[in-house]
């Protein structure tokens, strides 16, 4: 499983993945999610796949390695999109590609072909924007009313982004939400685990402000697991007791 | 969709349904999904369903209508049953007749058939129990260890759960820490809704401590759903910011 978060507010972006994968319960490795491509002052795109392995580390290779055009010899890779729309475009292209080749194959061997992607960043000239592309190469973008996009596990983690985000929330406090929303997650879930990639990006600055991995018993990360956890005991016993009964 | 939860503590048994169903989001209808049979002294059983509501409503039925003893004349119902044990077995086989009458036609129209249900309670002479009853007819049951169960929509409401219910939780916390459940869950999924039914049954007392709906505006309902929400709120602010970056 997998559970990855992208948060677009009006500082910038924040995206969190995972590095948990699994084939069954006895079979877990730790392969990164979370991928930047970034040329400083030019172009910062970060993407974030879930779903089978094989399918999005294809989709992957593609962005780089390129598509053909058929119509020239150009190849389309991910540094030639001229905006964001086109990058999620183009991320949709390279998974219908990839279902050409494999999609097939896969339904036959009942595997499924059933990979999401989060695409984020901005292109010089262009806005910041974030989308969320289907296994159909189809995509929903994150908006003012809705700033946030999740894919894989995305359920345990989202009362708290549904309660706390918004799109005036500040580029750190969006970072701390998406950490708790990642926290409640791997409490719940334990094909989602550490370590815990994220990528800060500040609108306009065309470069990320700050790629990280959070390791296991990092301390910030793990002081925020305790705290959040004692504000929830905390929180539920403050809450008078139902009057019903006896009670 | 359903929510409904079962906490079975050291002092006795809470269980909880939400009312909604839907045949997609334009065909809302309320239906109680939390039934007591109870004769006070003898026995209390709560059940809970969840899933296709024509199979869980003739399971329902056939729990008092009875089924047939092929060796004998008799007829079994749920008032019957001389065990918690032999009550969740015997919701295990209206479950299977119902699926032997309606099974086949309901995949032909790939409406497939996914009902479950929680069995709660106590006969005389026996141990307070609770059980969840897969559409198989086979069932867990609920332990000290991991003291609820759940079924229905079940991922929101899960982490207050894991969080804070233990076997030594008392009724009426147990009962508060399952509306909170049940509040995050109603907040996720808007096929999740009021009224909420509940019941209270204290071990030993072969008869429901309370029985209750709670309708939308219900001040105590209405002051929990405030007072978590804000406490949810001042726990992620007076968390610190991250460190991280210009943090």
């Amino acid at each position: 499983m997998t559970y990855c978060v992208g948060i677009l507010v009006d500082d910038g972006l924040v995206m969190i993945g995972d590095t948990r994968t699994n084939a069954g319960v006895d079979n877990i490795a730790t392969y990164r999610k979370l991928h930047v491509f970034e040329q400083p002052g030019e172009r910062f795109v970060a993407v974030a796949s879930a779903g089978n392995l094989a399918a999005s580390q294809a989709v992957l290779s593609l962005l780089t390695e390129g598509i053909g055009d058929p119509d020239s010899d150009n190849f389309a890779t991910i540094w030639t999109q001229p905006s964001m729309f086109k990058t999620a475009q183009f991320v949709g292209r390279a998974i219908r590609e990839v279902y050409q080749f494999d999609g097939k194959s896969l339904e036959q061997q009942q595997a499924g072909f059933d990979i999401t992607f989060l695409v984020g960043g901005q292109v010089k000239g262009g806005q910041l924007r974030l989308f969320m592309v289907y296994a159909a190469g189809n995509f929903i973008e994150a908006t003012n009313d809705t700033p946030y996009l999740q894919i894989g596990e995305h359920k345990y983690g989202k009362p708290i982004l549904d309660r706390a985000i918004r799109h005036d929330t500040g580029l750190q406090d969006a970072l701390k939400l998406g950490l708790i929303s990642m926290d409640s997650t791997m409490r719940s879930n334990l094909s989602v685990g550490m370590p815990i990639d994220f990528v800060l990006y500040r609108r306009g600055a065309l470069q990320a402000e700050l790629t990280h991995r959070i390791e296991p018993g990092e301390p910030y990360f793990h002081d925020l697991q305790d705290r959040w956890s004692n504000a929830l005991k905390a929180a539920h016993k403050a809450i008078p007791r139902p009057p019903y009964g006896n009670g």
